[in-house]
């Protein structure tokens, strides 16, 4: 890997309290997170890893993370969240080379965990029904140099031929009814391919778990995934007093041919 | 991908209640999990998603993903935990093409997944004072075919000198004073390459991060990491009775060149 | 208090385990808890918080607290555990001279929590459909010391006229459908008596909050309340392995006379 | 109970979310909660469980419960919470008529909730060595109508003869450092009399465990709680975002004559 930033490099700038702001080094003078206008030209040629003042203030310049990117995505509602999109690529054994259909683009959140999980030689197909969801997940994945891994779709992956695509690897859904997505999942995938969906409320997850133990599924399982950071204070450890908490319950399963 | 499973493939059976038995389709009796002896050469040409018989019992064939390695892992003690495997993948960035160093081979838990998670391209060096957590390490990602991604080393990673290696993607602690390794960890990474430590106790997770807070290392934090399964029963969903309480810690940073 | 063991006292044995065993200090040999069959009389006499010998096993010898009867009731299903019932007094202000009435009585842990929380000068009335669940609270409550307190009845509180009482201080179900007996715990409390519904399932705590909502009830909330122990081993302190990972949500409400 | 608000009476008033401000109705305008300077006398005569316009927003008229009394507290730093305070109350069996001494008053949320559940017929001694916090807490109980039960010491429970009192029910310790006072609490219980400490940090309570195990305590266990509130919404029912991550570990213990 390259040393140090040369133009055009996407960098995060790291302040002391451990907040990052995204930025693409190129010339010319552009609204960069909370900093203003600035020309962040000045960038090239700092090693990464070291420190720098941008805007007057002092960052830590950083090669940019997946996390990095997750945590500075540009975004409208509430995304699929890193401690819920690892548990997706885990669950749905994302790795290089893998084909993923994803129903429900949000801002692009999972797309790129997604992108950068199956890279070289995977695919992301992206499909949503609204095109302004579309437009955010693209700008995201472009942003995070993802975008040569992922296609976008206006498609309702619930219609009938919603998911043409077959033998892909997994399907990833996030989107309000996702039992109503099940049949054509099922035709998509390769036998053993894996499906999540992800659910805000118990009912969605009680639903999807019903229709799967109806279908030609196994393994079927719901999960819900709390992080809770601790925090090293004079008198010692303890945790965080900030917790979230909840985003949405994690429901697997696996495509058979014949279920036992 | 085959859809039918070959002489040599690994297949994981999965019976009724979800429960997995991990096999090699090989010619000749031996014991296979808590199924007795048997020759399982008989599933040869079955359809990957069907089900068969083995020993008397019915199971679903199935391709095994890395959650079902991992779930299936030969061994001796505690291990690091899929859901917690996941976050430090997460954590440390962990893609195709990277090199990582892993002190504390365990029984090849998080061995495994890093190797799964840096292929095609990229090299795990598991160093443990143990032969025999190497030889069980070992033993475990062979069985997983991915032993061409890893290499075991019997060295301490605390000591001068331990991790010879340079540029380094991650470095990965698993064992007791963790602290003790940081300044071999931060010679041996790259600017803005991630360390993460798993430990118990909090007290470890606090001398760990009160190390790190006094070295270069920025984005310091450690997260606890609750995973808990939702149970789809008659009159609704609740979550499920059974439940781990606990883990590990998971302390993450990043080697920078200067603070600010 | 008494410091030491009279005939006719209840105490707790607790082994150095710290597994906790009643008996009633009386003549003739009987079968106590996991001891057999022995005589106890022997105890007439040793001091509260000292050791003793009984059926060859070392004890010590302690005066029952409410924890202490809770956790060692005689029961033949799931009961309310103490960390949710200590809520529940909370939540529905259950204090010395309080009425109450149960609706539902399981095996009588809840009934003697609100039992030994209304004395002096407090009532519980205890209602149950099954008469088998009435005699297993009644003896529980025998044997906790407080049956003077309390009244068993017969009855569905989800009928017309199934709670005949007046100006109650607090209604607290432990019934399937809670929501059916709303309308009759109204007429039964005094303005701003409380309510409170455990349920096990998200589907009920739902369903009870969305009738709530509709009838002259404020304050309607629920609640689930995880217990997580702490183990203090070599290396310091961590969570316990061993963790309860759900018993029921705790649903509140207050009646109103009209609602804002 | 009296069924409408007379003079000198605490009420508390709730507004459509939930929100509590409690008030003395007493002649004479003066500063209440969020609603500016009025004269809250107009109230008398009012219905409990009736609906008021008071300074031109509407509010239901609640007769005041423990719940509401904690939750109206006038406050300076972080206090007991509810969900901590119903704990220590069932951890220390703290009922009508027992004795309890306090060390560490904080803002008087513990001293209010020992108060309200000792009576009728119990005491609280509440020491601390900062006279501000005696004077907040003291203001706090009597707010609370409970100042009957109460005595205030300056005092230091971890000096010798911190606690003078002998034959105690419990003692509740809200200090930064109760492994010093646990002498001076064993002298102070009656036999099988109770113990619990609040700590904020793992390592605080990992001490009190060890201080504990080196006495003559039993029944030593650390827990923390969690609650979490559910959200009834549109598609169903689902945890709340907002959660509280962290406030303390309660390590209980009981004092014995003699271990085993």
């Amino acid at each position: 890997m390259d040393l140090k930033v040369a133009s055009g490099d996407r960098v995060v700038l790291m302040d002391s309290d451990g907040r990052k702001i995204a930025v693409v080094v190129a010339p010319g003078a552009r609204r960069v997170g909370g900093l203003g206008v600035l020309d962040p030209s000045p960038l090239v040629g700092a090693a990464f890893g070291s420190t720098a003042t941008v805007g007057n203030r002092r960052f830590t310049v950083l090669r940019p993370s997946l996390l990095d990117l997750l945590e500075t995505l540009e975004r409208r509602a509430q995304i699929i969240l890193p401690k819920d999109a690892c548990h997706i690529l885990l669950g749905c054994d994302i790795s290089a080379g893998k084909t993923v259909v994803e129903g429900g683009a949000g801002s692009g959140a999972m797309t790129t965990a997604l992108a950068w999980a199956v890279r070289p030689g995977g695919r992301v197909i992206t499909c949503d029904v609204r095109p302004d969801s579309l437009r955010q997940a693209r700008h995201n994945v472009e942003r995070a140099g993802l975008a040569e891994v992922c296609s976008f779709r206006e498609a309702d992956v619930t219609a009938p031929g919603g998911i043409p695509e077959r033998d892909i690897d997994a399907v990833v859904l996030d989107i309000p009814e996702p039992w109503r997505a099940l049949d054509g999942a099922w035709e998509a995938l390769r036998p053993c391919g894996h499906l999540a969906c992800y659910t805000p409320t118990a009912n969605q997850a009680e639903q999807s778990v019903r229709a799967l133990r109806g279908r030609r599924f196994i393994g079927v399982r719901t999960v819900e995934v709390l992080e809770r950071e601790m925090a090293v204070v004079e008198k010692g450890i303890r945790p965080s007093f900030e917790m979230l908490g909840h985003s949405g319950y994690l429901t697997f399963a696996r495509k058979v041919l014949e279920t036992l």
